[in-house]
């Protein structure tokens, strides 16, 4: 079992000092950094870190330890935000029928390599269940209505809003779309901004939209990807978090990319939600700085 | 040195016995075959193959082999091809100011690892012609007029008379636009067609256009990539021969991903122009089939 | 559901009009070949191929197939092998502790992503059961000798002969070691030769045997691997088919590297037993030709 | 044309404070930190870092900085190391007759892509003579008794004794093996300790010593690489700085290999000389700590 830390992470406008402020801060703590990302950015003179301290190190808790630094926080106008590993972190997964981020997910939690609980799975369809189940996790079948469904628009929302209370209700520290094929409403990633994860099944931004693999076979790239983003209203356009790409030629069909595909989009959604959970990404503005 | 080859590509409907036919030719004439690629398209119901022949087993010419295999070729209802590499290819090369493209393929040529004639290099600007006469190759400047000048069009077109005559002159196996920054006019994309290489700077179809490496940056994607492809009218929308990423992170500022990127557009340009003086490429539509 | 197809591999020695007798025998036959490949060795001179055949298209079975192709690898001098789709193939599954490669193969099985029947899994410990009773699969726990026991070797062999017993009893088509902390006897690399594939947590032939993550990082490399290779008395020494590797940097322990391995060791063998069961591999002294 | 910096780097026993001290240093110069990087070896108990000082920001000059500094350095029980960018580096080059490694360095510096001064060529053989001269540089030529020399050993003595003299003459920051076949004597790794940099074609520790693509096409290996290392009495052992790798199959020919191996040493070598040259890498034992 890994020690117990608290995962500092703050972005302010860059100035003279900032470094000595944080470090002095945590020295007078008598802290141990065990890790610490730092990052500038020249153009927008914004700075941005990471710290990771032992909390044996710190001889008070973590409640006061916000409160301590909150004050350095404001001093430097930043904002900021501490992470305590001793809390095993939350996560809601959404799903429609595709199962390899699923089960791939499913697989990294019963190993116990990615430290979280899953505290339910929502599906819009239920052929998951039985994936879930298995794992002795609840599934929550919300049924969404279908393209000819008379009252479509009405019965989509309140198949969201049933998804929303479900997620609400378990507070989680990640929203996942495991390949969650419904359009988030405006609202929902407003209500989960920074915390609904989704994982697109291009490199974006190429190919956005439906049918990615598709419109990459007849584009003929020689390369297909994946992108973890963070969710945002405008569709496929949000902060990226993570991107990875595999090799594909002419023998490849369609189906093969699909196929294939989905290797990509297992690794990158594993390895995004990952970074989330330890607090390694800071969203400035579309961009993300990721301390890896 | 290495021994002297035959290379035939054809491209035909499929039907069932059309390798029978070809290689039963083959037989007939005592061909040895060294290398072969077989892909049939299963949608377009197209079936193309690359056979690579040891001259010495085949017991007449090269012509009378094109003269021989072209009957084959009208009975399959197909198009094809037959290189002789007892002869060197003759490759032009358009530049404007940046070297690395350029730099790299001189390189292999002066090592021989890519075993063709470059018989003259054209620049629209003179900055690389001290790398080029160091190379003991011509190089010839044809001036663009600039954004502000007047008869800016009539300037181009003139100029571009000029290139057209100049690569014309040397009937080059490809013409390859290392880095030139002017874009292509309809009439020499189809004058040049097939044998009119570029690389853009960017994992196409995204960022197409200008400035991709700033684009890529402003985007926030986490891996940048180089295209080499057959040059169209529609610009940067030809059939794609080899794409290439590598990693970039939010450190990488814009100006790191121009450098950063240089390095994928070397490679991917040498392998792209490599596979088309092999001919290994045949285009299908808007797509690429690539023997290797 | 895919189509039935019929798989022919044959490796003879290579001469003039090889191709020719295996295209015209099929010609004969009215066999669509949907896909094909083809390699030569031009040191050992020796002719490889792989042809995918639609069953449809063949007027009578496969067994007859098979005699009848039987007739022209003789002729040939090769040695073949057909393999129908029609059949479902086989596979047991070999696991100790580790349970990433059993849970993502599990995940490509329900998916059907792979068409295979797993046909049991064997543990020398038992804490996967629940893994793969989950899947709805049979487990079977067969204990082995801890270090210190008497009478270890002895119980090594009753162990081993237990396995076999398990194992032949399916007649599978594939024996995945999937991470058995076990080194099998060099009767059961003969037994299974050829069909018992392993993955090793390193980029042969680097960090061979034991812990080979500790030896990367003691080492300082800059990258870590995967190796699927069919098992050989020679421990890690058969015939590879199948490598890949991520980066890894200082700040990687070599328990970062153990995780993150895993990552790699999923994929890679899973694509070497894709291939295997698809009939994509030759064996050729030890090295393998890999049509994909 | 880039701002001058400072660059620091400094390696001491990690405890608590010590980010704290180095930055209340520098906040109290005033010096404005454009780029930082920190590392904690947890086993060794070892912090590194490097810190990057817009030259304009700090009141006084590099030899007072280094002073001052110094004082930090002693009483965190380190060792440091303060570089300027306003002072071009030098580098010397070793090569023999492959051409590939000398003539992308040579483009990269004709470019300004790699901003240093190549003072000197130095070649066992002339070949390659030509491409350093166009470059308008200058070319040593130091033959070596060949392998049925009498007095071989004492020749190699001569002549590395010359090589010894040209290269310190010039005090360069950088001498670089680009693809030289001689095996520095001990004394002269000794000598240039952490600047004397390899490349090496295979991926190492894998095929280690002669020929090893040729090692690398025997086992079947399905990836090639390069690592770049810091030269070390015990050949091809040294510190690894930066590896690659790329993807082979049956097709490829130890030939074959020796050419697409030339890209990835080409591209290793370059990326780790410029870690090198940027002060990115500290050295600890036998690990390179590399500040990307």
């Amino acid at each position: 079992m890994e020690d117990r830390r608290y995962v500092i992470t703050l972005s302010c406008p860059d100035r003279t000092g900032v470094v000595a402020r944080i470090s002095g801060f945590l020295a007078d703590a008598g802290a141990w950094i065990t890790e610490a990302g730092y990052h500038s950015d020249a153009d927008a003179k914004v700075f941005c870190t990471r710290q990771v301290i032992d909390a044996a190190s710190v001889p008070y808790g973590v409640e006061e330890l916000r409160e301590r630094f909150g004050e350095v926080a404001v001093e430097l106008g930043g904002t900021y935000r501490i992470s305590d590993t001793g809390r095993r972190k939350r996560v809601v997964l959404l799903v429609t029928r595709e199962s390899h981020c699923l089960h791939d997910l499913l697989g990294r939690v019963w190993a116990d390599e990615l430290p979280v609980e899953v505290t339910k799975v929502i599906g819009n369809h239920d052929v998951l269940e039985p994936l879930v189940t298995a794992h002795g996790l609840p599934f929550h079948h919300v049924p969404f209505p279908g393209p000819r469904d008379e009252a479509r628009e009405q019965g989509k929302v309140a198949a969201f809003q049933q998804v929303r209370e479900l997620v609400d209700a378990d507070d989680p520290d990640a929203i996942v779309l495991a390949r969650f094929m419904q359009v988030l409403p405006a609202h929902l990633c407003e209500a989960w901004a920074g915390r609904a994860i989704n994982i697109h099944h291009s490199f974006l931004p190429s190919f956005a939209g439906a049918r990615p693999y598709h419109q990459a076979h007849t584009r003929g790239v020689k390369l297909i990807g994946a992108t973890c983003h963070y969710a945002t209203a405008d569709l496929d356009a949000g902060p990226i978090i993570e991107q990875d790409v595999i090799r594909v030629d002419h023998g490849d069909t369609a189906a093969d990319m699909v196929r294939r595909g989905r290797d990509i989009e297992r690794l990158v959604l594993a390895r995004g939600l990952r970074w989330h959970l330890e607090d390694r990404i800071l969203v400035q503005g579309n961009r993300t700085v990721v301390f890896r």
